[in-house]
């Protein structure tokens, strides 16, 4: 019977073993460096059996899954150094890449069981508690083979992907950190940002009573456990700081053109063309072909809409209240200069 | 019997009309500008009868609720001028409110029974089909009394918030628009320039099949109705201004101490009291005094929970880790050096 040990049995590592042990005939053993947290995985049937050390749990594994944060992927990486034959497969679900491809080569140089990997999927809740089997369906799973990656070893992590119920997308160590920086790890940052200014607000009591579903959107990420949140940011500060900088010229620009009194209707236009592209992204179009049959059309309407009858009514609306607002102005004048 | 009459039939007024004809006896009359909205509506069960004039819809009205876009409720209150008696309460759900109190004392000089509004609920998508009798449940009404509102008219429109499930809170135009910037409207500014600037990026194709909840959630209120938007933007340009400036400073803070090489541990902090400082207003902690008796401890502990086990473990760690980094450092210079 092929056995597969997760090394890191939290949020992840748990939904992995859940989802295991729902799809597969697999053995499934766990390794926790805090024995609580692997006795929860065992209660929660994300695992088979508990080992008490990295070594035991890793004795007859076909596969390893180093499901930890990245800084403890390096530690467990060093654990792993003199205890894997070399047919082991040895996979990873941390958040940055370049680093953990880095300590791979240095603790097990040249292992052509070593393939890196990182699911996109996740949430802030931590722990066995919180694993759910199907955390990972529809999810991308990105794939990050090392130069010495034996073709056995890329394939049996991407049928571990796909048992997941998520897509494999292979792609190499420094683009996968460059693109997480971009839709993962700055905007938990502007998250924490947005959070924590509102916060520390004196007028926080009563903005903390208004806020409602889009202020918990759009800082919920604030809640990331801030262990796992300072290994990204030590794993991937430049994307990260280059991302943020991308973001504040972003905010710079739409003050600038809300600040516009002129540009009233390129200021419409940006937001209306900002609404449509939004509803076209999550009507499911990504990437460069999916979803394009049902949505081509989506994409050559843009002007349409822009130079539509919806569109043309709001902007002479506009300049209608405009003009309405002038001649007030001009009218309050005149009754001044009357009195 | 009483009557109610909704001026615009969209989300808001069909929501409230809803629980209006769930929660009490009124007969609930709806007008739209666009008819099929307000059939919509009717179809629904949100009123009971649709009238195809502004004036035939207030004629037997005790109460009019203008549920439209801020530029909207301007038109409809100069469409009121003249139509209502002195008694008939008149309120408004706009988003932002000291232009609307203008429009209001402009059109209906001294009307003693105008008292302005807004719901703090609401979700991105629009229109009758959408409204939930539940919208408004559990979350904050603001009151804006004008200085000549009659006090069986504040009463009338709590009345109509308690209804809804929702909690008034009174407060001043100006007061409210602040707080709406910081919370509400540049929150779905700074969702738009995060949104827009990605999908501008040359690697949208890659980013957009990578994102996950965390980019979804943030960027969520760039489907907000761009009309609406709009309307927003132009009654509240000042205070929208003003926070997203904070916002960027917020931002430029988070990246430098980010980007400070020596501020590993003070960057591990911050990471540490924003999730538990999160965690605390997700738990309820809102206001000056609710959730005070149940959260009191957690007030004291943020201290301890910096000084506490699991920080002093995790800086340890990072020490271990930096030392760790400079010894490799240092052999691997050796080891140059030796060849």
């Amino acid at each position: 019977m092929t056995q597969i040990t997760i090394l890191g049995t939290g949020l992840i590592g748990s939904s992995i073993g859940l989802r295991l042990k729902q799809e597969s005939e697999f053995e499934v053993v766990g390794f926790d460096r805090y024995s609580d947290i692997a006795k929860r995985a065992l209660q929660v049937g994300a695992i088979d059996r508990v080992e008490p050390s990295v070594r035991q749990a890793v004795r007859d594994a076909d596969m390893i899954i180093l499901a930890a944060p990245v800084l403890g992927i390096r530690v467990l990486l060093e654990e792993l150094a003199g205890q894997v034959g070399p047919n082991t497969v040895i996979t990873d679900t941390g958040s940055t890449k370049a680093e953990v491809m880095k300590w791979a080569q240095q603790y097990l140089p040249n292992h052509r069981g070593w393939v890196g990997g990182h699911p996109m999927a996740g949430k802030t809740q931590v722990g066995p508690a919180s694993a759910d089997a199907a955390l990972f369906e529809g999810a991308r799973w990105v794939i990050v083979p090392a130069v010495q990656s034996a073709p056995h070893a890329i394939e049996s992590v991407q049928n571990l992907v796909a048992t997941m119920g998520a897509t494999p997308m292979l792609m190499d160590a420094d683009e996968h950190d460059a693109y997480a920086a971009a839709v993962s790890h700055m905007p938990m940052l502007a998250a924490m940002a947005m959070f924590s200014m509102e916060r520390a607000s004196e007028a926080w009591p009563e903005l903390s009573l208004l806020a409602a579903g889009g202020f918990k959107d759009m800082t919920r990420l604030s809640e990331t456990d801030a262990g796992m949140a300072f290994d990204i940011a030590m794993t991937n500060r430049d994307h990260m700081v280059h991302w943020l900088n991308r973001y504040i010229g972003a905010l710079m620009e739409i003050r600038d053109r809300l600040d516009d009194l002129e540009g009233e209707e390129d200021f419409f236009k940006l937001l209306a063309a900002t609404e449509f592209e939004y509803s076209v992204y999550r009507l499911g179009k990504v990437g460069r072909e999916e979803g394009k049959s049902e949505l081509d059309s989506a994409e050559f309407t843009i002007q349409d809409f822009l130079a539509g009858t919806w569109v043309r009514e709001r902007i002479n609306q506009m300049t209608k209240d405009s003009d309405d607002r002038l001649r007030e102005q001009q009218t309050a004048e005149r009754r001044r200069r009357d009195l």
